[in-house]
């Protein structure tokens, strides 16, 4: 099994830290991908993946599986190891929720900020910018932070009990917060100290 | 159980015509939800899912299950009836991608055209346009139909050759992409051809 990706990035994070919890980090072989040199926009790339992005999961008979939240679904069905996706229909649903609304309200949110309101990327890689959706989506990753506080009140992780896919979402849409420089209010106090317990898993602390 | 919507709007549609697949339409109870009258915005109904869009699943302890992938993940891992999420990991993932892809690039882009570069559902309602973003979201949506139809030239259905929810996704897209006058090239011939295949199927036809 191959993963294509640029490490560091928001959702090949997310799949890095799928693997390691599942223990799975040394059954794949990673494959760099130039994103900074355009390496992703390639015919050679898009015929692996036509959506033009990192990461790119290939399976050992060839298949090739994006889109993050289908790839980090089959990391957590193929590998044995705690659930992320849930196993009853209810956990299921309700961790499919969360993870959409951190994915959407969070993590892409700031994606379309920094990839369209900042130099993002640079010239070469941002063709097309529209700054006025892009402050609108900081707005956005701003009401979701609130949300989020909001149900970390009541719930030890995003989706209950349980540490989930919906958690490594919003964990890496906070990193990529920072890194866009949209501010993470400390008065959050609820998701800032989710965010530090989540740190300190193994598979992110290391 | 009970489902909050609004009979006839797009992302309706994907859940009614799951539940038709799964033959467990007459096991739900349909709750309409006033959109045009703004009751998807209110307290009460954000209280439910604080998305503020239809649809929303109510289960039996009164669990809200929203995102419309999580609901139809929900009604095809509770119900009977041939899957419509995929059985092994690998075909989860087929399916899951190509849901996503036909979700943000067709469903999604024809609606964010439709709400923000048209005058959408009114001026009551769409308080907030950025007509360049939604413009640029149309030519996404041409851009989509065209990647679907050079799938369906290898493929009966989208994700193989099992219908799935990427199909209703997509079919979703398509119906409301004619709503929203975005034209459907019929130099798409693949892409036409399964149309009229999946409108057929009694869980559309009825």
């Amino acid at each position: 099994m191959k993963i294509y990706d640029t490490e560091g990035f928001p959702n090949p994070a997310r799949v890095r830290i799928a693997l390691a919890e599942k223990g799975a980090t040394d059954q794949v072989q990673f494959v760099p991908v130039d994103v900074m040199g355009g390496e992703h926009r390639t015919e050679a790339f898009k015929a692996k993946n036509p959506d033009a992005v990192v990461p790119c999961l290939e399976l050992a008979d060839g298949t090739h599986i994006s889109q993050c939240n289908a790839i980090t679904e089959y990391i957590d069905n193929h590998f044995e190891g705690p659930s992320l996706t849930g196993e009853t229909p209810k956990q299921r649903a309700q961790i499919s929720m969360m993870n959409l609304r951190a994915e959407n309200g969070l993590l892409n949110a700031v994606g379309t900020y920094f990839h369209h309101a900042t130099p993002g990327l640079g010239p070469d890689l941002e063709t097309y910018q529209c700054a006025e959706w892009g402050n609108k989506q900081k707005q956005v990753a701003g009401q979701t932070m609130a949300y989020l506080d909001e149900v970390l009140a009541d719930n030890e992780y995003l989706a209950g009990s349980e540490f989930s896919v919906a958690d490594i979402t919003a964990f890496a849409g906070l990193a990529f917060a920072d890194f866009a420089k949209v501010d993470i209010p400390e008065t959050l106090s609820n998701l800032t100290a989710w965010r530090a317990k989540v740190s300190a898993r193994p598979s992110i602390a290391g």
